[in-house]
C-alpha cells in the first residue's frame, strides 16, 4: 500500500488504512513519515486525548468500555491504544482484543489498537504518540489511551495524555498501595472502581489524602466512585474529565502538556536513533566486562 | 564519606557503607565509579543474582521472605533490590520497606535496598547493576531483584539476573492473562504460589503450555507449588533453583547472561549520558511541534 492510499484510507476512515499507518510506524518504516507529515494538524489538535491507567484488576477494561458507549451515544469517534504488557510473540493484544470483544466489534467508529511493551523496534512512547496522531488524523475526537500503569515507559506514555484518569478497586492487595503514591502524582481524576464493595470509600479517603500530600490541591482532586460493571458512575465521569478539560484550556495547562508530550516523542526517537550505533559499537567493542560499567560506557562514548 | 571510608565499609558489611555506596550511585556521583572499580571482581562473579517477579498480588513478598529465610539457614549473606513502582518523591521504598519489616530487620546479613522506578537520575538498569556488584562486594553470595513483572524497563533488570522466577498465583483476574505470556519467555522457573487456593492445578498447567509454546522445551520448564504464607515448596523451589544454576553453569548460558547483562548496562549508561545533551538541544531547540517528531529528531541530531 502505498502512502497516498493509506492517507485516503485514513481520511475515508478506513480501518484497513488505519491498522496499515500504526504497524509502519512500529516497524520503522520510513513511509511513516510520510503519512504523519500529513495528517490534519487540526484535527490532532482538537482531539481529545485521555489517558486511563491504574493496577490490574482494578478494571480499566470495563470502565474503558463504558467511556466508549457514552462517548458514543455523543456522536464522537473514539480511538483506543491498548497497552499491552504482553509479548507480540507469545501472545500480545489479549487487551486489545478484549476491548473489541465487548460491544464495539461492529461499530466502525471505534477504533482499538492495541500496542505491546516488549520486542518492539522502536521507542514505546514514540509509537504511542504517532499512533495518536493517526486515530485523529482519521477522525477520532477522544482517544483513549489505556496502559497498566506500573512501569517506567508506561508512565511516560501517560505523559502524552491531556487528562489522566488512575483507577483503583478496593480489595486489591498490598501491592497495589506501593504503586497508588506514584500514579496519583501524574492523576487528573482518580477513580474508584468497584465502589460497590466493603473498602470503597477507605480507598477514596485513603486516596485524596495521598494526592493532597503529594502537593495537590485540595481542589485539584478529582474522585469519582464508579461500578463500571453496571454503568454506574460513568456520567459523572464523562463530566469530571470534562471539567478538567476546560479547566486545562483556560489555564494554559492543555497546551503545555501537549507541548512537553512533543519533545517527549522527539527525544524517544532521538534516543532510539542512537541506540543502534551504540549496540553495534559494544557489540564490536573488545572489552573486558569488569569494574564500573559506566566507565566503560565513556570509553565507548569517548567521554573518557 | 570518602570512597575509602565506603569500601571499607563495603568489606565490613557495614549496612551504612552499603547503603551510601548504591546512593552514590542513584546520585550519579562520580565517586561511584571509583568504588564499582575497585570492588573484588571476583565475588561479583561467584554471586548468584536471583530474579523474582510477578504480578501484584501474587506473593512476591512472602515468597522473597520464605527464601531469604531459607538461605540464611545455609549460612549466605543475601542482598535484596527491591523495585518499587512507587515514587521516590511521595511514598517511594516501601516494598523494601515491607520485607525489613518481616523478620530480617536485625539480621545484619539481609540487605534491602528498594530502588524507585520513576524520578530518577539515572536508568534504572545500570542503578541495578550497580547495585547488585555492590552487594557482592560487601559479601553477599545470593542476591535477589524483585520486581513488579510489567513495564518495559523492570523486564530489562530482570536481564541482568542469572536466574528468573515467575511467581503467578491463581485468582489474580483476567489482566494477568496479558502478562504471563510475555513473562514465561524470560522465566526459569515458574512458579505458582497460593497453590492451595482453587485453580491453582489449572494455573499451572496453563503455564506450562504457554511456556512450551513459546518455545521452550519441556524438560526445561519448571514449575514449583508453593504456599508462602506457610512456607510450603520453599525447600523444592531452592533445590529448583539449584538445578538451574548448575544446568548453566555448565552450558555456559551464565556466563553469556553475564556478559549480556554486562552489556546492557553499558548501553544503559551510555544513553544516559547522552541523553542529557539531547533534552538541552530540545529546549534550546525554537522548533515547531508540529508534523512527524521522528523527522524532528532526523533534524535535531543532524541526521536528515
Amino acid at each position: 500500500m502505498m502512502s497516498e492510499t493509506i492517507l485516503r484510507g485514513l481520511r475515508e476512515r478506513d480501518p484497513r488504512g488505519i491498522a496499515r499507518a500504526i504497524s509502519l510506524v512500529e516497524e520503522n518504516d520510513p513511509m511513516a513519515d510520510e503519512i504523519l507529515s500529513s495528517l490534519d494538524d487540526s484535527l490532532v489538535d482538537q482531539a481529545m486525548v485521555l489517558g486511563i491507567t491504574g493496577p490490574p484488576g482494578a478494571g480499566k477494561s470495563t470502565l474503558t468500555d463504558r467511556i466508549i458507549s457514552r462517548y458514543r451515544s455523543l456522536g464522537k469517534r473514539v480511538g483506543v491504544i491498548a497497552v499491552d504488557p504482553s509479548s507480540p510473540i507469545s501472545g500480545g493484544a489479549i487487551l486489545g482484543d478484549r476491548i473489541r470483544m465487548m460491544g464495539h466489534a461492529l461499530d466502525k467508529d471505534v477504533v482499538v489498537r492495541s500496542m505491546a511493551t516488549r520486542g518492539r523496534l522502536g521507542g514505546l512512547c514514540a509509537a504511542a504518540g504517532a499512533a495518536v496522531r493517526i486515530l485523529a488524523g482519521s477522525g477520532c475526537s477522544v482517544i483513549i489511551i489505556e496502559t497498566v500503569g506500573v512501569g517506567q515507559s508506561e508512565m511516560d506514555i501517560i505523559r502524552l495524555a491531556d487528562i489522566t484518569a488512575l483507577v483503583l478497586a478496593p480489595g486489591l492487595g498490598d501491592d497495589i498501595q506501593a504503586m497508588k503514591a506514584g500514579l496519583l502524582e501524574v492523576a487528573d481524576i482518580l477513580i474508584v472502581n468497584k465502589a460497590d464493595c466493603a473498602g470503597a470509600e477507605t480507598l477514596a479517603m485513603d486516596m485524596e489524602s495521598i494526592a493532597r500530600e503529594g502537593g495537590k490541591e485540595k481542589d485539584r482532586v478529582n474522585v469519582c466512585m464508579t461500578v463500571a460493571s453496571e454503568g454506574r458512575g460513568t456520567d459523572e465521569l464523562l463530566a469530571a474529565i470534562e471539567t478538567v478539560d476546560i479547566s486545562h484550556r483556560e489555564t494554559g495547562e492543555r497546551r503545555t502538556r501537549r507541548e512537553k508530550a512533543y519533545d517527549l516523542e522527539v527525544l524517544d526517537w532521538a534516543l532510539e536513533m542512537i541506540k543502534p550505533s551504540i549496540i553495534e559499537k559494544i557489540e564490536k567493542w573488545d572489552h573486558v566486562r569488569k569494574g564500573a560499567p559506566r566507565l566503560q560506557a565513556a570509553r565507548l562514548l569517548g567521554q573518557e
